[in-house]
């Protein structure tokens, strides 16, 4: 019986790289924190301190900057994947390399009543974080890319249309039945793309346009259907995604339901009919699910190491 | 020579309050953050112990939530007074009393194209925070009322149309001089109206249209505007604030400047000219400044515990 | 072709639960945040909205809680057992539950010189979070019970005896050798139990024992082996646990290289020979790695949704 | 009438910087946040964009650094002293310089039973931040200096010996008056030092054994003392710190209290005689006390833009 190195992975994190595309006077802004990492033969290193198949995370940086004056103005997962293959092709005992990006989303500064907005000026929009994990494994014809595409925290909240009822109920239940009531999360989402997508970034998808839809299509659903729980919801987003989205294999969801309580105001005479809300912070309900095709496989190494759901 | 108690206050700090007008089928949502502040005597409390002067902090967070029924449908400031004026009726041994309240925007969710947006669905905004801090002295013939708007966390950035040079050098200085860089801040603002406005709620101004104008001039200022210096652009946004709203006595801001880095690619044989940054935390300049009328007094009473620039 | 429900799970995330252990004047605390999650037949929930099978997170809250009566003053790992199993015993559609706990330190406060510390006054150690995720598979003799325990934010530094050099080197590395750096570390670590410590709580291990003792053999490695890589140290780290406690199957790591850069003081007229650093906030390395025994199996379930190295 | 600059200042804040003291084997370690502003003629920056009498906030921060290695190993006082005394040296507009430190502990990691620890390897302590602020005004024979020394996050829990009753009641008074309570807090702290220790850095008093007792006073002082109030216990500590420290002038606190609730067990039969408890986050008490002597005077500056009670 031994000790021995299991499974391992190095890389560069949260890297903050803003890229400024202005080959015209109206600017465009990327704004990224982009997050490395490498699985390989990197057994000497953790065992006899021999660095030579070690390619510094800090050389990791500086192709996460190098790559973004080329392709830091395309989309997240296309910048993304040009940064994967550099670094297989940088480090040649790397068998796979994964890289993340989360996008924050700047909007252009009204001015004069125009709807076109400022040419280079911006104001951070702040709904949501637009995220996306690339995985490349191996080089050449023996290449297979893997494209996950996401976003974080967006917040919904429907004021009514919404119940819990009808739940299990044991010795430690106090939760009255809810036929009206707030229900409210702050919305975690991944959505893996199928393989046939995923040969390279030139046969790549928009995936602008796509993001665009995919998070219009959460909200609507979200907005328009009622909801027995959030269980029911998510599952309702997700098949409205899936439905529209051929080229997707499968959403994932991590939805904390962030409890809103109706506060008791009997004791002081006054009726509170679902208008005065306590929003806890803790503790919160947890709820995560996966919506997919039935047709398509696990692909386990596209979510490896995906925070959260996996 | 003794050892005596100073000043002291005391309250309830963030309230997590939401309330949903559903008067009409199109339901409208104001979510908060309150926290209450007394000052008066209560040096027995301190001294022996005695809380027969002390009004609960639990009662004080009663009274967010119980006022947030009748009036918790209306403006920030309008409603932070009606909290203050019945803390002091509830309190007989208080002075003053001071109200503040972040709240936090939320969108309608856009559904089938429509521009309206849906009845009782929503999105957080998320781009910044609107504040008020509202200090009733006194009582009755004797009561005066001190308003303060603001907003916290609006981050904006420029991506040319800035520069930063002519500066004083000593023998630490490395800086170089720059004609042409980005400028970013997470701005936070408060304003503060004059007297002849706080003489009641029912007096007041249109707070929420106020709120939308202010922050419009500001963005635009900032966004039409050259910069030879993070300074120079804030007197001209407290400029351009106070010449539109003659009801504002001053206006103070607090502005970190959030570098952006020009990233040397020269060692790796490519230019960079103003395209990839790198976004860094700390350290960050900090700028904060005070822009005011010649003709109004201090009404220190006004920024008394109101974090940062004081 | 269809769109069917994937994995899925709810619970309780997030309560705070104090247990002050009174029984004499001398007490204890246990300060915990608790998580629950259920995984099990839930497709209703999902897809026609009935909640027949669901016991609300409300109740699993109140378990939290009713449990920490009879069982809080006993180890994370013990309690976190018995909530398990009476979430399975109260939901009988369930198939697993997980049990996830972060338990804060307190020290008694030093008094009049004495070592003993007072009886029922404390100051929060805050060094680091001590963790345990316990996950339960099925009931009566198909029970099986899966323990991780472990510790997060452990955060530690030498000052010398570090080294990183003889790196692979591309068009891209910019990076010095070097022969004596700063070597920074916030330690995540989880240690996975063998199974046979695993049959129910009353055979298991002195888990709190185990824990100072793991603790010390993480902190005493880092201190006096010398490090020619991050990699390196976490292997040592890791052989020192596992061969010290042959009851651990595995253990594993994530350890964020947090940079100390050396500042160029040379423009100043000034030597800095490793005594003046910047301690840099992003990017980060990021080193995660497992040690492991090599006759043990992979027990993939206990390590199901823990958030990290996965 | 016209719009006007009011008070300005500008600097540079969060510098991270990192002191080892290597003179010996036995290294000694300075983690240090720094923060520097500067008051003074800076009109011109602002009206015209003339940086003509600024000294860069990036020059700010090299003089941070490079000051870190003649005087980074000194308490934290002395250093931001010669850090204040330089900015002005350096910046002939500047009319009073502020230097604020946050401090961060770290503890000799133990080693083979030793008690003396490793020579150069450490682990955070973690329990609360030293802070100090530096104010210098003038220079040569006008300059005064003022001092603050004080902490942040000192975390303390109290499970009996603390009651909260006969307080004054309103119509929105629900609270139980309460004969045993947990009293628990996280105390942030600011002493003010008499100014004849403020003429100059040799002349000053030992730092570090003087914040070594007064957070040692502070801590028993909660400890032994039965608490009728936060605010009464407040008192007692500054009490007790400036009757043992005649030096001080004065001591301010503010003390959030952090609600710990009984849980009601009794729904599920269970008797909860003070053991199980729900921590909240949010809202919390905020009790904030100043406590002086009567014979100094106010020294306003020494508080200008300290954050919190002012």
């Amino acid at each position: 019986m031994g000790i021995v190195l299991g499974d391992n992975r190095y890389g560069k994190a949260e890297t903050r790289v803003v890229r400024i595309v202005r080959d015209s006077p109206r600017h465009e802004i990327r704004d990224r924190n982009v997050s490395t990492a490498l699985r390989g033969d990197f057994v000497d290193a953790h065992q006899t301190g021999d660095q030579a198949h070690v390619l510094p995370t800090d050389s990791q940086k500086n192709t996460v900057f190098a790559y973004a004056q080329e392709h830091g103005g395309e989309a997240a997962e296309d910048y993304a994947v040009t940064v994967a293959d550099r670094l297989l092709e940088a480090s040649p005992y790397a068998t796979s390399a994964q890289v993340r990006v989360e996008e924050y989303t700047w909007d252009r500064i009204a001015v004069g009543g125009s709807e076109a907005g400022h040419d280079h000026s911006f104001v951070r929009r702040g709904t949501e974080t637009r995220t996306c994990v690339v995985t490349v494994e191996g080089r050449g014809s023996y290449r297979r890319l893997h494209v996950l595409s996401g976003l974080a925290d967006l917040t919904v909240l429907k004021s009514t249309g919404s119940e819990f009822q009808g739940f299990l109920k044991d010795r430690y239940t106090t939760l009255a039945e809810a036929d009206d009531r707030v229900l409210a999360t702050s919305l975690t989402a991944w959505w893996r793309w199928r393989s046939q997508f995923s040969t390279g970034a030139t046969d790549g998808p928009d995936w602008d346009a796509s993001y665009d839809s995919v998070k219009a299509l959460l909200l609507e659903t979200f907005a328009t259907t009622y909801s027995r729980a959030l269980q029911e919801t998510l599952l309702l987003m997700g098949q409205a995604v899936l439905r529209a989205h051929p080229d997707l294999a499968e959403i994932r969801f991590s939805a904390p339901n962030k409890h809103h309580f109706v506060v008791d105001l009997a004791a002081f005479g006054m009726d509170n009919p679902g208008e005065v809300f306590h929003a806890d912070d803790r503790p919160y309900g947890l709820i995560e699910a996966q919506v997919r095709r039935d047709d398509v496989g696990d692909e386990a190494v596209a979510w490896r190491d995906v925070p959260g759901f996996c």
